[in-house]
């Protein structure tokens, strides 16, 4: 079976958000008021093969911890969807 | 009110996307087979004070397509939910 998967990364509470942070910063110069704590995450999607919804979710979560996130710095959160 | 934005921002079909390139080329390397379509984007989350919900969205939406994202090479994806 066929699956799309969306890792959704965002900055651990607490670490340093540069773009963020310039963003926010920028906002009020350009006439946006009242907006605030803004972030700036990353997103990875692709297509996996896999015999189960289990297994392609296994897959995706230890992908995503070994290769695609930097879990001192970073949370992620996988969706996994029948394709 | 206070709302919660997500702006989920991707490159436009057709757009070299080299950083989701150089993923799904590793992959094999590290023990992944069966995953294709990889493509990396980006999201920005923010809270925003706004009368009601379509005021919301519209600032939220402006504020996309003026500042957040580059509307030749990329998509946005622009979700508001109260906080």
């Amino acid at each position: 079976m066929r699956f799309t998967v969306l890792v959704d990364i965002s900055l651990r509470s607490g670490i340093s958000d540069p773009a963020g942070a310039t963003i926010e910063r920028a906002l009020p110069v350009l006439g946006y008021a009242g907006i605030e704590g803004v972030t700036v995450g990353k997103t990875i999607r692709f297509t996996l093969d896999a015999v189960d919804a289990d297994a392609a979710r296994q897959v995706a979560g230890d992908l995503t911890e070994s290769f695609l996130t930097n879990p001192v710095i970073e949370d992620a959160v996988v969706t996994v969807e029948p394709a």
